[in-house]
């Protein structure tokens, strides 16, 4: 029997090979099949089951993602796979950047194995972006060998950080290091919080869940926790010491390994960060591609079916730059993977030369892909009309899961005035003979750049990679100098600094644009084999790249870059664009290789059979166990029968 | 004892007379005074208590609400003040809208005492904007004098009704209205759908819960629900007669009633959507403006304080132009109050001259309101950092319960498509004589904004009311002549239409926004009481438009209203409204006179106490009700203790 496809018609349209899209999705044949392999695991096994998550209680909830995280780390051991679940995110990579030999042989194992849990408690309830004015202290006692763990005040709690609040048997704090009644700033410690035996909180630590937070699953699954200290005592060789060291003596000393050592983790943190913004986006878009193909409204001629409301201009011109960006974002998470071990290589042999640089890219590419990937997950679900606010859509739960990546490891304004600073810097020493290298290497051409004038002609000129980059870097380039120039203005460049610092963020949001465009631009030069899927790309790169040209057109014009009339021809091709997307716009979706169970939305269903399933869905909310409510008889039918009891007043 | 007040400083800053923008706010003084007395008394009553909302189960969700809703309803009534619970909507306003006189007479005091409970049961799972394809069909039966109601396929189940799953007794349905053989559209029948007696559904009638929806608690607090016809009968007289109707032999008959009465209703229902989108907007901002003066962040110099997160630029630049939209919106919702007034008598009147424009007045504003709302309630909540993302915040419920309003009562897109229908029409005709009047007068002048040039030269000339209206009412016009002149170069109207619908939606967006403009403008043309209330208005406007401008900068300088250099002396007078401001933004919010009961954010807090508050709250989560969560012996402990039970593969 074959199975039901109400896009089948649809599949048939595309005009490339989707098999080989979804290698070049995956970044190889073999990473390919490996996610194919999990994923089918995953949806085929029963307790992974997730469509009832958003009816359960709070601790129904949290407990049901202990029985899946118990048995994904079971079938992790009996597969061989290699994973880390409970995962609580920055614990191993912090052990592995900061400590010493010594401590990373003692604690990783016992981390990897599962023999200990641990989290990452850094933000405190008074400081999340202002690391450095974390208030927990480590007081070393030269006496016991010892140092003193406190939270001196309540804002010093420690709070947000994920598993803390329940599961962790350890934490890697962060406090204040006091030798002897000096201040060394902030450092990271491991404490253990829970007894290994009965898991009781040990004597002077106050643990506990922050409470209910975004949606009604998402990360109300996870127990991120507060915590707070009372004198409790470790000893030294819990600070982790690869960067700096206490002695014996409670001497406190920087290591000759370069502090920088520690970038490499951040690196691959953001890495990973930007590698999730392009999986959540294209979940999105994925669902909305779908549902927008299925659902009709208006434009029957003579009875016949209403149109496809992915056929409405609006509706292309809303989901195709998602879409877009989907892949755009893939691309430079790939190029960032590769960042990350050329950073490392780098870092073993001693050269730091490009760590501003790489700093400021990834810094930036977090922000951008994060900020982006939240405001498109929220337009998917107005794409999908009045069932996208279903919870069984799907939608709404990967918008409340997804949006704090714009504010953890780093709110995304803060690191945006973090690129602005490297911008600035670098645009400042433009005259000294320092050749800016990587991705900020188009400032070195910064004199043609200020006055180059765009060549476009006719709306088919705005499909050259070419054309379209140097728009890109003049736009960059001269909102970077034209900030630069202003500074100037100043007194002073702190205070310049602070005054023009929505221009600088603005300025920053180019330079990274540019970033993604040209790792675009990048992939396409690559061999791409398979019918049709390069030419698909070029598509989406002009599609990402006009589209938010269009978006920024006051940068581009005002600054020169482009006149008026070239902004027009490149919403014209735009409009070109959107209609050779259409016909591929399934198959473009089809090759992210998403299993219905990991969509877990009923409108993004592969067989399109969306209408019979929402139905069905309905029936298993619990308000739908019996048709009369409870409540009716003593709250409804008083009403209606006219039976109040009035107060006279 | 004097009641503690971190905001205390804050408020002895500002430079206006809150008690007195308090009134200008509430729109008189007697408003003021009603709905503070209102706040006060839910504020202080146990029953509306809100705060353990988002822990209930659906269940117990939906209970409270009847609960509240119940008592509610009995406090109306003890304290003779106006108004309906369980407000289902659109029921009411439908019948007083299109029912006839006897019709009115005979539901509506049964409505208004709650005898009955009605619901507006429009979409089915297949038709939402598109009301015309709705497929439910109620069908003349001459014989007994009945139409028969029925729900021919799985899409033409009624699917969304607010107060439809569970609590109404009767719904409002919209069906196809069939005699003899022949199909007369969609027209409103009154249905009973349960007994009066015990609540349960009437024979023929499957009704329920269509399910879990976005956030935890929201509109899960409600039953919108799912409903199917199976050969329903109903008298002839339960079809709303007021406009059409059908005789005892079966005849369809138009009534000499014009169509457009029902317009009354719809201006109605848009001008409360307004009023509604300040209200979120405002909350949403009232909050995020206290905590950002609670909240410091980096900037300690020699151990004193950090800086108020509210002092960086990038805050002001993102806070402030929300904090003006919030008296923008509630201003231009004030004026379609005015307007409802005026379009009801003149239909009185048989005066049909400004329907069409005020159709796309309302229409436009309630896309743009309610999308930049929804988007700023975002933003509001990201404006906090971290702990914008707990529920104690406030902002993602708030978040949550508002997004709908981007998809009901029209979809914003599609309006935005009605309202550039409405502008083509008026361009086109701009040659014949017909001169644009109201919200559209501008047209009149279009050869002058044609070709008007922008009198800046000095950023403060950016200040004058008539500048800003200029610029946006040229760039409103250009837009428009431009989509009209584009549509020419296309065989037909229709498909040029279809084609260019971006560029439409966005010269739509450009006359709704002038529209708020303009109307500022007008409400500063008033007599403004109170020191230095006026001012500060001023100050907003200026935030408001000039904010605007800088996000659509593109529009203004590619379409040679403003120059480039303009556009930075904007944005550079922009900078200074923010630093006047800032001083006032704590009295500003206060001028809301929202109670902490109706905030419901822990962050947003009258007296600023932030922390301890959060910290408590956290506490009341059931997960905190035992130290060793409850799963601990099943998953965790077996992980650590390294006891897992492999199957050998
Ligand atoms: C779901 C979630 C999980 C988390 N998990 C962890 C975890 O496991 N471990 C952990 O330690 N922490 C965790 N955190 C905390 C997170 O890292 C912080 O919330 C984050 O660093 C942001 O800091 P903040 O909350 O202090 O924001 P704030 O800095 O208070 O931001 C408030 C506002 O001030 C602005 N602002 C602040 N400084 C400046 C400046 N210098 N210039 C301009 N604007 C500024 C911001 O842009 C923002 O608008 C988590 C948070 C969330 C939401
Ligand atoms: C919380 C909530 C409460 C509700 N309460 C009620 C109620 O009480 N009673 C009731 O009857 N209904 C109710 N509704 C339903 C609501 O009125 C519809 O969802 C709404 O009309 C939108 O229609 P839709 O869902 O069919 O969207 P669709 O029309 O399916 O929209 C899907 C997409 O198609 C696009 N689109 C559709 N047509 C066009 C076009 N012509 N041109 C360009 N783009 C187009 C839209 O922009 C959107 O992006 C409620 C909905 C919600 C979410």
């Amino acid at each position: 029997m074959e199975a039901l496809d109400y896009h089948a018609e649809e599949r048939r349209k595309a005009e490339f090979d989707v098999e080989e899209m979804k290698i070049v999705w995956a970044g190889s044949r073999q990473a390919y099949e490996i996610s194919d392999r999990v994923a089918r695991l995953v949806a085929s096994d029963p307790v992974f089951r997730k469509d009832n998550r958003t009816m359960l209680s709070r601790k129904d909830l949290f407990k049901d993602t202990l029985r899946k995280a118990a048995h994904a780390w079971k079938r992790i051991i009996e597969l061989r796979l290699s994973g880390l679940f409970f995962s609580c995110g920055m614990f191993i990579p912090a052990i592995k950047g900061q400590g010493n030999e010594e401590q990373q042989q003692k604690w990783l194992p016992m981390a990897y194995k599962m023999q200990i849990i641990g989290c990452y408690a850094q933000t405190e309830l008074g400081h999340g972006s202002n690391v450095q004015g974390l208030e927990t202290t480590a007081t070393f006692d030269p006496e016991t060998d010892e140092f003193v763990i406190h939270s001196p005040t309540l804002t010093s709690s420690k709070w947000w950080p994920g598993g803390l609040g329940k599961v962790s048997t350890h934490a890697l704090v962060y406090a204040r290091l006091i030798t002897d009644g000096q201040d060394h700033g902030v450092h990271g410690f491991i404490v253990q919080l829970r007894s290994l035996d009965d898991h009781l909180p040990l004597p002077g630590i106050t643990v506990g869940d922050i409470g209910m937070k975004f949606g009604s699953g998402a990360y109300n699954s996870m127990d991120n926790g507060v915590l707070r200290f009372d004198h409790v005592r470790i000893p030294r060789d819990q600070m982790l010491m690869g960067v700096s060291q206490v002695t014996r003596e409670g001497k406190f000393m920087q290591s000759d390994v370069p502090r920088q050592l520690v970038y490499g983790t951040m690196v691959y943190v953001r890495q990973k960060i930007v590698a999730d913004a392009s999986c959540a986006l294209s979940r999105a878009v994925c669902i909305a591609t779908r549902y927008s193909v299925v659902r009709r409204q208006f434009g029957s001629h003579n009875g016949g079916p209403e149109t496809q409301v992915i056929d409405y201009k609006t509706q292309q011109s809303r989901l195709f730059p998602l879409l877009a960006s989907a892949y755009a974002f893939r691309f430079v998470g790939e190029w960032l993977k590769w960042l990350y071990t050329d950073v490392t290589q780098r870092l073993q042999a001693n050269d730091f030369s490009t760590l501003p640089e790489v700093h400021a890219c990834t810094a930036g590419l977090k922000s951008v892909t994060t900020s982006a990937t939240a405001d498109a997950i929220e337009e998917c679900r107005k794409l999908c009309g009045g069932h996208g606010y279903l919870s069984s859509s799907g939608l709404p739960e990967l918008f409340a899961v997804y949006v704090p990546a714009c504010t953890y490891e780093g709110d995304n304004v803060v690191l945006l005035l973090q690129v602005a600073r490297f911008l600035m810097k670098t645009v400042s020493q433009l005259g000294s003979g320092k050749k800016p290298v990587g991705t900020i290497a188009y400032m070195g051409r910064s004199e043609h750049l200020l006055q180059c004038r765009c060549e476009v002609e006719r709306a088919e000129d705005w499909l050259k990679p070419k054309v379209i980059l140097e728009a890109f870097e003049a736009r960059a380039a001269r909102m970077s100098v034209t900030c630069a120039n202003n500074l100037n203005n100043f007194p002073n460049q702190e205070e310049g600094f602070a005054q023009l610092a929505t221009d600088l963020a603005e300025a920053a949001v180019a330079h990274v644009q540019l970033i993604i465009v040209s790792k675009f631009i990048e992939k396409l030069q690559q061999d791409i084999p398979g019918k049709g899927v390069k030419r698909q790309l070029e598509i989406l790169f002009n599609v990402y790249a006009l589209s938010l040209l269009h978006k920024h057109l006051g940068d581009f014009v005002a600054s020169g870059c482009i006149t008026p009339k070239q902004g027009v021809l490149a919403n014209e091709q735009l409009r070109l664009l959107y209609s050779q997307v259409r016909p591929n716009a399934i198959a473009l979706v089809d090759a992210f290789n998403y299993t219905d169970h990991y969509l877990g939305s009923v409108l993004g269903r592969y067989d399109g059979n969306v209408y019979p399933k929402l139905y069905e869905e309905a029936w298993k909310d619990p308000l739908n166990e019996t048709v009369v409510p409870d409540g009716y008889h003593e709250y409804i039918r008083p009403i209606l029968k006219q039976h109040i009891r009035v107060a006279r007043l």
